[in-house]
């Protein structure tokens, strides 16, 4: 399981999937990078938890980039007209951020390429997706193959590879798996429209998925409601 | 030629390539959206020229964009640190910006979802293409896969459709077509180093290009040099 020591891009969020996904990466021994976005979201409360969390999963550094996604609009996570929804529906949620994992990826492309990282960590998850099409396995695929094509690394034959460690992983086994990495669960966020203290609201789609994996996982909910 | 009309982003930064890209998807019959980024690049001056050509060129909006790409740094035009080059250089130039293309394609992307779009118009050009990775034919098929992949448009089977007219062009033939699309070269901006009047170097990779191809043309060279 433990590859040789290489730079790895972390997206990294300060909710429960990408800790886990960073706790994975350090496991495998790489040194990690993490980044997360500052993109407008409801939620800055996770980017308060992605601060205090990185340097504790071992990140060796922390960027914040700050992206400007309001100017495009069609979210209710940047788009303060739209409510987010409480009950679950069909299709496509209003909270899907268009073009989303596209964008935080090809920043992560830009810093690995600067940084001369091999790998990016992403924590997207096909199983629970909540109906994200940039959540599936081909999505990743592809974009490996434009990440490659895109920069030096394909220049160069020094081929960049993107892991996405919890795509096959149910909630449940996504928990148990970082549990066993001593994740502090407690401490991230998921909750798409948490308070300032990052308490959770326990009824958008992210609270649901959250509880439900730790029920099916057999481990006490450690999250801070409300 | 003319297809349906229907509505397209259009990268747009005020330079020749994109200039002529935008009067080649108008003469297409699309109903264009201009966008533009402003991610710290050192020639602002060509910002400046998107603005004022965009609803000249037929375009129904402008949008720009701001990126904070001087967090990722790692090339000359973001970078204050790294000189532009005056002089041919062998393999990818300085002047890269690491995953641009990637980057500016995702967000693209996102507003072509937000207005329901089917077409993205880029001005990469992969014979004149100064030593860029991500100007390159294969790049750009696999960004459309990753288009389709990575949003509503593949799920709901009304695929997007990425344009890069210019790709198989000399600098020369770029401008033969957009001469007799009466695109108006002399407001155009492609200089890396363009004082703040847009007035051009003369010296660096994009203006050895751009005179070049007026030459190669056989059409008087229009710029305003300093």
């Amino acid at each position: 399981m433990t590859a040789d020591v290489t730079d790895a891009v972390v997206l990294f969020s300060g909710g429960m999937d990408s800790a886990t996904v960073l706790a994975i990466a350090r496991a495998q021994g790489f040194r990690c990078h993490a980044l997360s976005f500052d993109y407008g979201q409801r939620h800055e409360a996770e980017l308060a938890a992605a601060a205090r969390l990185a340097p504790r999963l071992g990140a060796l550094d922390h960027r914040c980039v700050r992206l400007d996604l309001r100017a495009i609009g069609g979210s209710a996570l940047t788009d303060a007209s739209l409510a987010v929804p409480e009950a679950p529906g069909e299709g496509i949620p209003v909270t899907y951020v268009p073009a989303r994992n596209t964008i935080f990826l090809s920043y992560a492309v830009a810093v690995a390429e600067v940084l001369g990282a091999g790998a990016i960590f992403i924590g997207v998850n096909a199983v629970d997706y909540s109906g994200y099409p940039d959540c599936r396995p081909a999505f990743i695929e592809a974009f490996e193959r434009v990440a490659n094509l895109g920069t030096r690394a394909g220049v160069q034959d020094r081929p960049l590879r993107v892991h996405a460690p919890l795509i096959a992983l149910s909630k449940a086994q996504i928990i148990q798996q970082g549990t066993r990495l001593a994740v502090p669960y407690a401490e991230t966020v998921s909750c798409y429209q948490a308070d300032a203290a990052g308490r959770a609201c326990g009824r958008c789609d992210a609270c649901r998925l959250r509880a439900a994996g730790f029920e099916a996982a057999g481990i006490a909910d450690p999250t801070r409601y409300r």
